[in-house]
């Protein structure tokens, strides 16, 4: 049985404030708390989980485990989960130290400038993971990557992706040497692009799209061709069409 | 002031049946209300807004919409509003009769089997406005088009897109015309494929993919490269990247 006090503490973690406090975020479902838990991507806090979970079937896990499993009610994860309709299993997991990101050479790094929707990050994050990119750089006010939201829509790739947040300004002084393309409505065809292996690829806000002072930081400004009515493209669809192009070999 | 009737009546339009019942749908906030009206996509059949919506200075606008829009404090928004931070204005819109959709030569038609998120079919239908695709087919199982959500995420390109439902098997039959694509984790590269101006693209369901029955109807299976980690990619995301290669030019 949960107790209230116990209750409230993972409650507080759908706020940032207090995943930064803590050091914790949790993690919903057993397709995303399962891969975390086998691979080890994430130190493990503890898991609450309802008799429907499979994990109580591995004992192995179990045995990893310990004392950092407990088995809850339905009505006890409904309390813990940030969906309405949670899926058998919460965990917490440990946030690591974020990594200095560099833009590597002879590989592509994304720029994020102010992503503000859960999903949109979460799927980007899935989405480079797929492509096999490994550096996501977000400005300072990009939704945070520890967000139940973003965590969920990743899938588990969030793992295998790096994402770290900064100042842009200073980021991009310091990483001069690679190409810096600029995601714009008015812009050069992607299409028609040379194929390149390295460069950051600079994705702005849904609303608003990049500021103008990276647009003009920009090396080269880069647009996805488009035939029909529509004013503009999901950011995440923007940025996944680019990461193919870009990545294909 | 909205009567208790008019807030339940408008809160049934939540759920398909009543919107079948009475052949209406709501569109909410003002970048997808205006452009509705301003476009005439749609018959309006009755707009409520705060006193915040810009329409309020449009005369002529008002003049058209005549009786049928009505002034409405913030707390009542809330009430018929489906977004838990709504917008201005919620309207009511007449369900048109679905066209009859058929694959047309020369032209790009989308198959969505069983997609059930509401957000990957309004980004499906947003992304086939921009690459210039008209037609959208669903299997019955897919989520309904004039749910508020997928109203939402299509950001009105619902209003340039034709979108039908109906059964699979017959329809494909009835298409045999062109070429069919079916989109899997292993088929051939789509970057490597050439040119095509006409087919139907078929995207499965996101836990399932396509059922093995329209597997074994296509007369080819395509695949977005993956040089990473992650199991699959989003379906609004894979749907968009093989219209970005498809439409090409």
């Amino acid at each position: 049985m949960l107790s209230k006090a116990t209750i409230k503490d993972i409650q507080s973690l759908q706020h940032k404030k207090f995943r930064n406090e803590s050091n914790l975020f949790t993690a919903e479902g057993p397709k995303v708390v399962d891969e975390f838990l086998i691979t080890g991507y994430f130190e493990c806090e503890k898991v609450f989980a309802t008799s429907k979970w499979k994990g109580w079937q591995d004992e192995k896990l179990l045995a990893t485990l310990g004392e950092k499993v407990e088995l809850i009610e339905d009505f006890e994860l409904e309390k813990i989960a940030s969906y309405t309709t949670p899926n058998q299993v919460v965990a917490l997991f440990k946030i690591p130290k974020t990594p200095l990101i560099k833009a590597e050479k002879q590989s592509i790094t994304i720029f994020l400038d102010s992503i503000q929707d859960p999903g949109n990050l979460g799927t980007i994050i899935r989405t480079a993971d797929w492509f096999g990119i490994k550096n996501i750089i977000c400005s300072e006010n990009t939704v945070d990557q520890y967000n139940s939201k973003v965590v969920q829509s990743t899938m588990a790739s969030l793992g295998r992706v790096n994402v770290g947040y900064t100042n842009l300004e200073n980021w991009i002084e310091e990483n001069r040497q690679v190409p810096l393309l600029a995601a714009v409505l008015n812009g050069k065809s992607i299409a028609s692009r040379v194929v390149t292996t390295e460069g950051v690829l600079m994705i702005g806000n849904e609303a608003n799209g990049l500021s103008q002072a990276l647009i003009e930081k920009a090396d080269e400004l880069v647009t996805i061709p488009r035939f029909g009515g529509a004013e503009s493209l999901n950011a995440a669809v923007a940025t996944s069409i680019f990461l193919y192009e870009l990545t294909k070999r």
